[in-house]
């Protein structure tokens, strides 16, 4: 297979990128190839000279660079020649087979839906971020690319969702939890009253019912699925509020002591390590005819690395085809 | 001014309820009255001797209890003579001036969205929470009340979460935040972009922006608006994320020493009570005709005594009157 990898995507490109690809190479079989996509120059002043005409390797020239703050709509418009274009470019060609970018998300997914077709009865792509919680990782889905989806899109999220959770993090019948304010079915918004409809009618999905924000971390289900705007909240408040807490212990256990600062430092090393999000490498959007894995902006190479792991488990898998088979034939009225 | 306790209500009724109760009495004038509802056998039994027949406590026996798990709906219809429902009848009466439960959240905001009137201009009333952040009291509204909002309804929170959050946590100018999925202007749903252009146009609210997930603890701002549905998932989140963390943290550091376990036990226990829930002493419903403080479930002594304390200082600072001041004229089209 060929992965095209957005060189240029990412706050540590095209440095990180390129050493993740390189790191990545121990995935691939004999016949796989990695395409490192965007400025030819930048991209070979980080490739190692032992890895510069790799026969596994390649460079494709994209003189465009989309910058991770701009706005996703201009971007595609105005820089039809930056790695993010022309790689879905490729995959809609069947040139490449998967891509990966840690670039701008917006524009990545915007770019994603806009030149790979849906795969078969899927109507619209979400994004499946994998959160490492306290009890193994959770699959959320979706988390930006769909901010007013329809039951019906959300009853796909969650049998493509369990299905990713199944073949690519080994998790038998993983449990399904719909996002809601209540656990009780009677509560929540309409989308999410209907979505619970669908979900407990389906024979496919293992569904637990409704789940709260407070359950999300606490092991109730493996796969948890919920519209753009709420999924994405969910994973940037993650983020912050961990952060802020981990620092907010350091500053005062600094305070107490810089002794006990400094014991307390590998304990927290170890719970990120174990926590890490770049374990998971990347968030793939489901449902598109292809492989896409979004990866985070602060991605290092090891997350790159992963990335390029779980993309050839995923063809491995053969995914696509799974979904296919999984999705259910009824497009009810209201999708 | 006389305010009704639900003291059925909560995790720890009616003990810690009736001792807040007791507690709470310092803040009062000399003319001030709590009045405790619920089933007075209960509520006598945990009254100390020397308190049963103070002259500023009442007991108002009210024999239906509804549960925490009750379904609001339904308990509302078959227990009117529970504390929720007589205290709410009270102050729609002008009987009572406010009202405090830590008791079934969904039935305590029904109740008072069906008994206590709406104020003045405000079309739909919401839940401000106050979260302890990292750099202060953060206001968060709605989380819960009304779970598809118009864009006038999120622009009416911002103004009265504003004056609450100047009149009640002394905060000067309070920075307001649209929380959203980008902090660019195009991003978000519908109701995002239209309250955006809201909050753009009005004088009356130090609007700074959409805020993502991640920025809400980092200090942007201090108020932050949202519809009651990602609003109810951002606060059960970051209790239960923030309860796992630490959690997790002191699992970890008892598997590496005891001796190190015992010596990091005080700098959390100095933690929480630096970002305590309970000193902020509950939600108020702002946008009813009255004053409605909505207390966690787990509230206990302390908790219920601060929202005695913010009750009597809501009334002190005339907020009610603040509000109708501060709400805009107009009414648009779209609300």
């Amino acid at each position: 297979m060929r992965i095209a990898i957005d060189a240029m995507g990412g706050d540590y490109a095209p440095a990180q990128i390129v050493r993740g690809a390189v790191e990545g190479l121990q995935f691939l079989s004999a016949d796989d190839e990695l395409l490192l996509l965007g400025q030819e120059d930048a991209i070979r002043a980080h490739l190692p000279p032992e890895f510069a005409s790799h026969r596994q390797i390649r460079v494709h020239h994209c003189p465009d660079v989309i910058a991770m703050d701009d706005s996703p709509v201009e971007a595609l418009r105005q820089k039809k020649n930056s790695s993010i274009m022309i790689m879905v470019k490729l995959a809609s060609e069947r040139l490449v087979d998967a891509v990966i970018s840690a670039g701008n998300t917006g524009a990545c997914v915007a770019a994603a839906q806009l030149k790979m077709r849906t795969l078969g009865r899927v109507q619209r792509p979400g994004i499946a971020v994998v959160l490492p919680s306290f009890h193994g990782p959770l699959t959320v889905c979706d988390v930006g690319a769909n901010v007013a989806p329809k039951p019906h899109h959300l009853l796909q999220y969650a049998q493509m969702a369990s299905a990713y959770s199944e073949h690519v993090l080994k998790i038998q019948n993983p449990r399904v939890g719909l996002l809601s304010i209540g656990s009780e079915e009677v509560k929540g918004s309409p989308l999410v009253k209907l979505t619970h409809e669908l979900l407990k009618r389906d024979p496919t999905v293992n569904f637990v019912g409704n789940v709260e924000g407070r359950d999300l971390f606490s092991g109730v289900c493996e796969v948890a699925v919920c519209d753009g705007f709420v999924g994405n909240v969910v994973l940037k408040l993650t983020e912050g509020l961990s952060d802020g807490i981990f620092k907010t212990i350091s500053r005062e256990i600094a305070d107490e002591s810089p002794e006990l600062a400094k014991r307390f430092e590998p304990v927290v090393k170890k719970i990120w390590a174990k926590h890490d999000y770049s374990e998971h490498g990347g968030a793939p959007l489901l449902g598109v005819d292809g492989i896409c894995i979004i990866c985070h902006g602060s991605s290092d190479a090891r997350a790159i690395k992963n990335a390029v792991r779980i993309t050839i488990q995923y063809a491995k898998e053969n995914l696509n085809r799974v979904f296919c088979d999984r999705l259910t034939e009824e497009e009810p009225a209201n999708a």
